[in-house]
């Protein structure tokens, strides 16, 4: 099914239920008036929403209306944890390379993750806001899960098995503070601000056979101010798989239900499929001819992305969002 | 005025007011719901809290009830965002010098702070649940403020009028997996599970003339296992007012309603002040004989971290919390 809020003026919105079309929506005050209150009750309130969704697609619930997207907040306005990997190897190296850092010996058996600002999230189509173009303003395609409540230390299967909901995520990012901060050795923070999420969580069933082991076998398509930017594939080069990312997560400590996992920027080895963020570009520039060209992003600059399957659906919605001077 | 979450078995818990004496409570549903209700609507809310926690400290409140602690959960269960900096010098290079790790040279300008956990907190009296010993075990005795809404690039000024609340917390330390993790270079996971907050949030003017220059001018005494450990004074040696820590981490994104901001381990270069974590403590055995005789906490441990005014009053009331196996 698929899932959205709808901005009523609070700052948890309004949970309702979309059709697969992404056209026609219901609200369901009767089983969550929230996405929070869903997920903080998914046993019992998925099957409910389920039911709603079959309905609404069989066009027989009068109370649906038409989806006005300039009405749809972020899914989840606010969320009390979010965690970002960086699964896709070839975007690490590449982005390691720019900045001038070795990769990490463990690479490849433990993941690189970090906690990220999960206060508030910017709308599918709500400006980019940042003081200055100074900052390397970039933006990063990902995709990312939700969970309900995972044990601490759980195994890699009761992992996955927590992960109810999927959605794409554009995780802004201020390269030139980046160096600086990390250079501190606490992470990141006023390097990446606010997050935006695509308009719809879905669950997994609705990509049918492009979810399998726990990764989405499909294209993140980015375009930026209009031009095709890429296209790799996410179930390609992903090192770690959303389940073993849920674990990692879960170590040493219980995740609570709404937990919003990342899996870093999409990246394939394969150069043609191009890059999803400006950093992963402006380095292959330099690789190919010496120096950066590409710019990040100036005030006015847009960002297009999404995920559309074999038969051209559109499965999360658009993300599309200008950079504007705060 | 003093508040606190009563536990009625949601994950939210039920918003008390608790008189001076932290020995009688009233609940306030006409007023608000929760701590994060109360939080969010804090302007008109404030005002009514304070006219109830007036009432109840005179006496005159017949829904009145005797508090008892153990049904205190954490005042905020769950928060949209921790943040905690590291604003005592003293531990700093105490903790980074018992790592190998040098001082960023910004130290003195820059406040280290990075994103915590908030999904989850300890109850003050909840055990600290770890899978193994060898994680090395340690808590960190810290003071914090709650904030309202803060604009993204705030002056300190403001962020200093944006600061309502302030509590103690125990920053639960996993010391031996801290290294490989910050090597990574993405800050703090898995080193750091979820922290435990006292069983109540005050006002600033509770602390009266002790809150000043957005500092707490009062002693964090802890104790371990009984036996004194340390009782630095939070208004010493605090290179970054809450003011400024608030500041910082709004620099290039709004903080939301409920924010946590923590000061870091409170220490002072008085030694004989002792120390407020088993790090710190190590360190300093370290320089005196050449190795460190105290282990960190084995299952069993007890930690008790407390401040009391000149009157000898326990303001935010008492984080008691015993390790056990997970």
């Amino acid at each position: 099914m698929k899932l959205a809020t709808l901005n009523n003026l609070t700052r948890d919105g309004q949970l309702i239920v979309v059709n697969r079309a992404g056209t026609q929506a219901v609200k369901v005050p009767h089983i969550a008036q929230t996405m929070q209150q869903a997920l903080d009750n998914w046993e019992n309130v998925a099957p409910q929403l389920n039911t709603v969704y079959e309905h609404l697609n069989q066009g027989g619930l009068n109370d649906a209306f038409d989806l006005d997207l300039d009405q749809v907040i972020a899914p989840l306005p606010r969320a009390y944890q979010f965690l970002d990997g960086s699964a896709y190897l070839a975007h690490v190296e590449r982005v390691r390379r720019a900045r001038g850092a070795d990769m990490p010996p463990s690479f490849k058996v433990d993941p690189l993750m970090y906690q990220a600002v999960s206060d508030g999230f910017l709308s599918h189509n709500q400006d980019v806001e940042v003081v200055s173009e100074e900052y390397g303003i970039d933006f990063e395609a990902e995709a990312a899960v939700i969970t309900t409540d995972v044990p601490m230390n759980a195994s890699v299967a009761e992992a996955g098995q927590c992960i109810q909901l999927i959605c794409i995520l554009n995780d802004v990012s201020l390269r030139n503070l980046i160096p600086a901060e990390l250079a501190k050795g606490f992470g990141f923070l006023q390097s990446k601000p606010r997050t935006a999420l695509s308009p719809f969580f879905v669950t997994p069933d609705e990509l049918g056979s492009a979810w399998r082991d726990h990764k989405i076998h499909l294209p993140m398509r980015t375009w930026l101010n209009g031009e095709w930017f890429g296209e790799p594939d996410c179930g390609v080069d992903m090192q770690f798989d959303f389940a073993e990312l849920v674990a990692h997560a879960a170590k040493t400590r219980p995740l609570a239900a709404g937990a919003i996992i990342g899996s870093g920027t999409i990246a394939n080895h394969d150069m043609a499929k191009g890059s999803t963020c400006l950093a992963e570009k402006r380095v292959l520039e330099v690789i190919a001819d010496g120096k950066a060209k590409t710019p990040f992003m100036q005030f006015g600059d847009d960002v297009k992305i999404e995920i559309t399957d074999e038969n051209d659906h559109n499965i999360f919605g658009t993300i599309h969002q200008k950079v504007v001077k705060y």
